[in-house]
């Protein structure tokens, strides 16, 4: 008879939930302090609002919403920001925005990935410098650090060199296929890449020229060098990425060029990047739901994001540059399972009926101190009480008995250790806080 | 050409966005004090749960989602927690939770009241217990003085009563069509009551004593006194509605027993209650989408609840005692309209592009010392700069040029008053901290 939820979707029982909020607070903390301030919009958007910017792809991942209303589940937040910039044109440039929230895809659900998932993306809107990028890529790694990653891993590349490659070898410039494929090639392997291109249609020249593009190694200037002197049509997109590299050095922040890095999105315009955290995850589908997760065996991207110069002009007829980068929430929070703290930090026991009125006095005065405090609900005996702050794990107990009213003090019991202490209220709040 | 929000929703812009952070942030705070941990849901359930429980009303509300999928969009989070609680039987006992999030409600829009809207709702489940309605109410109202409302005001009235009542007239206890219409009278009026009770199809008996019973005057022993002498089997409400009052007392909060005090729902079995805040709104229609206000004129309730022992047995079968209250986000935010503080503290201008490098390891250095610090994006000379900062109400700036790089210094301008001094970085870094 148990109900449950919808296909693809889940509860977060308190230890989840609590776990998200801390992991949203610190997040926040941090976009903050770069200067990002918050939008909300609707969590359902116009069709057609939905549907202008989305490939066929992303287009039969939207949930419909409404009868007869022409209405959708936003899939992402980079939409409804795209509308926000286009309907405000009033706003001051640049336009820092953070937004913290739910989308919705209707794709088939994988352990780990779910049809329900929160992002929380920072975007700028207004300035085509690379500054953007690089003050983007120094709050996420930061934000991800506030949470508790390390060993972070941040890989960037810009399709303007991309598609100087694809033009060299006479492909379609931004072919998405041939970008997703390519895209693949740390996840499953040179072989199976190269197996996909030639199914697209690629002769053995192509496959040779691309493989040998996307996979080469060496440091970020020899890269450089390589792509500058075989596409000449990349010297905006190099001259880019030497720009944003030798910034994020300012910042501190260390990245690689990764010149198979493609991002799965068609609207990319210049730079694309992602971060990855090292060590590993038990299988590559634990990975959660953040798409396009690179590196099996490696926790794969948990941030992304790119420039996308093209697309709010799509909302309003005016070119308006604008970058950002979005963090997978849910891969965030399997990172850091079994971490959330417990809200209460005490319970306040009656070891009698008849001191219940002096127990609930007690718990106003330690909420009154700011100390989370709970008191017994069910008229309950003192063991069954200490039975329900253990299942709660709330890590002390104040015990009001008949020696404790006669002194006018209390007991402060360690529900770990058992250690007992008896204190008036004012030192046990003094231990508390 | 521009795109709008769906009918009945709308965006928050920074501001608005910021303030409604703000508020939530000390509602969970109060909330987390009292012991109550989150817990977080789809935002679509199966039809058949949300179904369960409604009326018709609740039902034509629903927003489906899906094609071809019974889904539907959650109008409440009251549901959710039926269905969670009925598939977690292990749960410890009083699982006391809270839950802050939207619903969406396929209703008429109207001014201030919307489709998708926020409620932060406390429950406690598995306790008969009138202590825990005591406690949820110091907890709202606890939590409604933190956002900085003052003059609350606590009516309480229970459905025991009323349906005593109602069993005396001779009337189908619960009667949901005549409970809604003496939920109106406060925001109506004695006359469009009575002429609502005869148009349900009462005598002018049946009115009159409707009439005298839900409009009666005097001290809450008073009315006690008048309930239990004129309707016998309300002894059992009024015992509760005693036990409460006298518990509210002890947490040092004042309630009125109000008589013609429903709520609309038609699931709740013993005390219903509701706070409300004096002071004058513009106009009703500015309310805000909080639903049942009432006190035309004044601000209507911005929270409300009762306890609904039968509902989660719907779910599991088993009959599981709860209570719960719910604030509307929406109102509260209109109440405290134009109070949001902004994000950045201080702007870092540099007077000359030779100094963007340092004006950048200046902002590094501020956020890393915690404080909300920007720099330019967009290649800005120094005149931009400032009204760029001005624009955002940015409070402070700090600027960059040859005489503060030459003696080390920065100049500190506050950008309201126009006051400049030159400082070290530190001094500086301590004057905004």
């Amino acid at each position: 008879m148990a109900y449950s939820t919808p296909r693809g979707t889940r509860d977060l029982m308190p230890e989840q939930a609590l776990l998200l909020e801390d992991v949203l607070d610190k997040v926040r903390l941090v976009f903050r302090k770069y200067g990002y301030e918050p939008i909300e919009t609707p969590a359902f958007e116009e069709l057609e609002v939905l549907e202008k910017k989305s490939g066929e792809e992303v287009r039969k991942q939207i949930f419909r919403v409404g009868e007869g209303e022409k209405l959708g589940l936003r899939f992402d937040l980079t939409v409804p920001l795209a509308r926000v910039v286009a309907g405000n044109a009033s706003l001051p440039k640049p336009f820092k925005r953070y937004h913290i929230s739910r989308v919705w895809r209707h794709e088939e659900p994988q352990k780990g990935r779910f049809r329900e998932f929160y992002q929380a993306d920072i975007d700028i809107v207004g300035s085509a410098g690379m500054e953007c990028e690089a003050e983007l890529l120094a709050c996420a790694k930061e934000a991800l650090e506030a949470v508790g990653l390390e060993h972070l891993e941040i890989r960037v590349n810009n399709r303007k060199i991309l598609d100087a490659m694809f033009a060299k070898l006479g492909l379609k410039a931004g072919a998405m296929q041939i970008f997703r494929a390519l895209d693949k090639l740390e996840k499953l392997g040179a072989e199976a890449v190269e197996q996909d291109l030639r199914s697209l249609g690629l002769n053995a020249g192509e496959v040779d020229a691309l493989m040998k593009f996307a996979s080469m190694k060496g440091s970020n200037d020899e890269k450089l060098a390589f792509v500058e002197k075989n596409f000449g049509a990349a010297k905006e997109g190099a001259a880019e990425t030497r720009e944003l590299l030798a910034l994020l050095a300012e910042y501190g922040v260390k990245a690689e060029l990764d010149l198979s890095l493609v991002r799965g999105l068609d609207y990319y315009t210049g730079p694309v990047f992602e971060i990855g955290a090292g060590g590993p995850l038990s299988s590559a589908e634990e990975r959660g739901p953040f798409p396009l997760g690179r590196k099996e065996g490696g926790i794969g991207s948990i941030a992304a994001g790119g420039r996308y110069d093209d697309l709010i002009g799509l909302y309003c007829g005016k070119a308006v540059p604008a970058t950002g980068i979005s963090l997978g929430i849910e891969r965030l929070m399997e990172l850091l399972k079994g971490k959330a703290k417990r809200v209460t930090r005490v319970y306040v026991a009656a070891a009698k009926d008849e001191y219940r009125n002096e127990a609930r006095k007690i718990v106003v005065k330690l909420r009154k101190a700011g100390i989370p405090a709970q008191v017994d609900l069910m008229g309950r005996k003192l063991g069954k009480q200490f039975e329900y702050a253990n299942a709660m794990g709330i890590p002390y107990a104040i015990i009001v008995g008949e020696r404790e009213i006669k002194e006018g003090k209390v007991t402060l019991r360690n529900m770990k250790s058992g250690e007992e202490k008896m204190l008036s209220l004012d030192e046990a709040v003094k231990e508390l806080s």
